[in-house]
């Protein structure tokens, strides 16, 4: 039996990591949680156990602390490429690394107090390798919408397996999980995140929806219309049913007013928006 | 052997409900997650499966629905009261009710638009009996707040396993679990929701800390001062640890400023806070 | 304004500590989750942060590995009467404590190699106080049980709100949380737990059910029935409702074979069932 | 502004379903959620909301129970391709189906009575598109494994940011994701699964591990000499930290007797291991 190792990586997952910046008495908190994955010149320590080309998980968890304390975290694609591009370099065996993050919210409530915000999530994926190239995809999750009216279903296939009955108008809510890659660098991955994040609660609220699927896209291409600096869009939109309850049988009229909001099972909506002309994705969505 | 039914209740937990209510093209959303429990003349279900006296769990949640349908809900004390006040009398065999809610807030985007805000839920219990008596406990939770200096921690006991050195400047962050008790009937649950929330969160942040049990009790203090219509506040403060990170073998100093927040183990402070006059809390707590 | 402190407790929760003991090549393991809680002469700190009679959360954590590594584990019940035990004496100021553990099974798979057990998780509240008073309740959570038939519900009380047709034949599920007093002391806590936990699956299995409420105190009867030693059972019974799906529109019959496993709202029956002559609880279920 | 729709793909996500299979009084459980995606023409329903070429989540997630009532589920990799075969033919607008299905086992405690086990869960993943190509991904997750001796890790690459000491003795344990590719079609998914299975935990149990990376090359090595059916594994294992407490502070040893389960962070391994001649894996790992 011939049988080989394939891809492989190897890393520490959510390095938690709070970052505390003082300016005088008034402080600044960042809050991320950190995961990193290496790959490279992995055949032996699979192979055989020999780890000499391991940099172990560890050493990648302390470097994350000692990173934070050397430069501060910055914007959080920042903060990954300069991790990425170390750990890329860091031993002759290591050719690539992924770094992903999630950075949670805090609202200022005082000087050097904070309250979480318990919205969404931002995330970013970034990878380097030793020769130099690199991407970047930034993100978010969590992001829940609701509109209440504004959402139609109705003209779809219909086979023997269906029963649902046309919608003139519906609930249409979502827990947004987007993902964008940049086509170079970009100069600054703040102001370009409050650009895409309030491109896509604009789409959602803004269109009126025939089907999930046209949301999407709205969302997709609203943010490549207004966002130069980035040439791809995936969504991933869950359907978060909200049932009208029938109420006829106590006398009551229900005008979409009263629901049952569904945990399972519910539609899930996937799809990417991209320029014509975007350049090759390589390794950015891994 | 002698044996006995012992309390008991019984009732449908966590019913979701979203009420729309449309003010023409403006709508404005609740979102609820409801759980009733009656008690009663319970013994022959209990013993010969006789269900006669049982109001079924399924009818308790059509009347969750019909009620909204028919009142709206308003303030989630108002519209617990409403159903607890329609079970006590339902049934002949139904005693008392016990209404739990749940309220997930949602900030506005758009005339009938609307994103989660995920930061604390408000709670409520309301008990009330077909004699008539009542009571009104109302909450929160998971509002996570930070101090990033501020708090001290010294001068314990000390004994044979004792490592923990004394902390002249640490981070303290908690995730508030409150829940306060309304001496009678309250004017404005929703404008008392508010006063409360504010002391909680200020006299979190306001309060120089030598240790946490010092931060609970004056939050509890400060909203006895603010809010006559509470009578007693009872808390749970995890002490979410967030601890330095030694990056001295990185020759770098950590003057308070890279932390690890780690998840477990925890510390938690659980304490009450009332007024020496305080009415016997009876069945509220329940 | 007079105000005052009122119950409280503080101290360590979620210490995850797993202990191996080697006999020869043949090692055995224990997997705990230690939550410890102590109350006593607590005004001062709450009052004005003096920590002269806090003995740390730091410390309890310390000392409950300590007190693994010198005595081991053994039965969960007995690891935390010996905790409970030195803590209610270990300084002036603490006057009780409270220790509550949860332990997951594992499986052996070879003389030093085990694999978890994902069922339910066995658990204990211990409570010592510096007088010598001490109570113990066992217990478990998360033991899922379904009834495939051998069930019905009907001749309830019905009213406006009622649209549940009866059944004559439905599928019973549930998971089962319950805990369990001891009367004195236990010998075996060890064999004690599996007697109930055989009492709690076969009463459960072996009763045809009319309610959730008669299954389970069946459940609690057979335990009493069969378990001198036990003198209280309390229960909590979430009915996990399995909906037959309607196949008609699809040209098939549904015999109660095809099931929407349902995960919100569900049922909750929650009772106790105790012995005429048993003694007063004190603070066992606190 | 040129811009195009991507990579999409729709669906009903995690259909609850059991299946009661009656023989007689001896009943049979099978206890699946079900995930099904479509692909095809969906170019108009993006662009314009027409939704003709649309099969509404709604049927499907109907077809599902429909399937379960007409045929019964038998393995779960039969059941998907069922699914995906009807799904990929069911419109002209569809041209590929994606079923992922997951099982929870239950035990049996009586003729119509069970007990859910709690520990891994069965996965499939299946592809079939209208011309005829299909895919098997077979898995599990969840499988929780612990080695308490027989693990080292030493040898490994250092640099500036290494503190870590080498262990000649340490704990391993991991929560096994596991998925393989089936070269064709399997006569009998159900003793291929029971093979991979003890494949994969013998394996895990009988390496003497260097590292990770080894053992998990072990594991997928093991299950490709014994399992002809099978061309491709992948394997995530995150290495779940057991940190030996110092203990000497309280004048105690601890000889990798007492340990610290930690969260977070944790290693996270993932690798393939292949034949060399495997086939191309087309869209299976999709």
């Amino acid at each position: 039996m011939a049988v080989k190792l394939g891809p492989n990586r190897y890393g520490k997952a959510q390095t938690r990591l709070v970052h505390v910046v003082k300016d005088g008495p008034v402080h600044h908190i960042k809050d991320v949680n950190v995961s990193t994955s290496l790959s490279g010149d992995m055949e032996a320590v699979h192979l055989t156990g020999d780890n000499a080309a391991v940099l172990p998980t560890d050493t990648q968890k302390n470097t994350v602390y000692a990173f934070a304390g050397k430069h501060g975290i910055g914007q959080i694609e920042e903060f990954a490429l300069l991790l990425a591009g170390h750990f890329a370099g860091a031993q002759p065996s290591i050719h690539h690394a992924r770094v992903e993050i999630e950075e949670y919210a805090w609202r200022r409530e005082g000087p050097h107090s904070f309250a979480r915000e318990g919205g969404e999530v931002r995330t970013c994926v970034v990878h380097r390798d030793r020769d130099g190239r690199a991407s970047v995809v930034s993100g978010l999750k969590d992001l829940v919408l609701l509109n209440s009216t504004g959402s139609e279903f109705h003209g779809y296939a219909v086979d023997e397996y269906t029963t649902l009955p046309p919608a003139a108008d519906r609930v249409l809510a979502t827990a947004v999980e987007a993902r964008w890659r940049h086509t170079g660098g970009t100069s600054s991955y703040g102001s370009s995140y409050e650009r895409v994040r309030r491109c896509l609660v604009e789409a959602f609220t803004g269109t009126y929806s025939r089907s999930l699927q046209q949301t999407l896209y709205a969302m997709g291409e609203r943010v490549l219309a207004t966002c130069e600096e980035i040439c791809e869009v995936r969504l991933a939109l869950p359907n978060k049913h909200h049932i009208a309850v029938d109420l006829s049988p106590f006398g009551l009229a229900n005008d979409n007013e009263v629901f049952f909001a569904a945990d399972r099972p519910y539609g899930l909506i996937e799809g990417s928006v991209l320029r014509e002309d975007a350049p090759d994705a390589g390794f950015a969505w891994e």
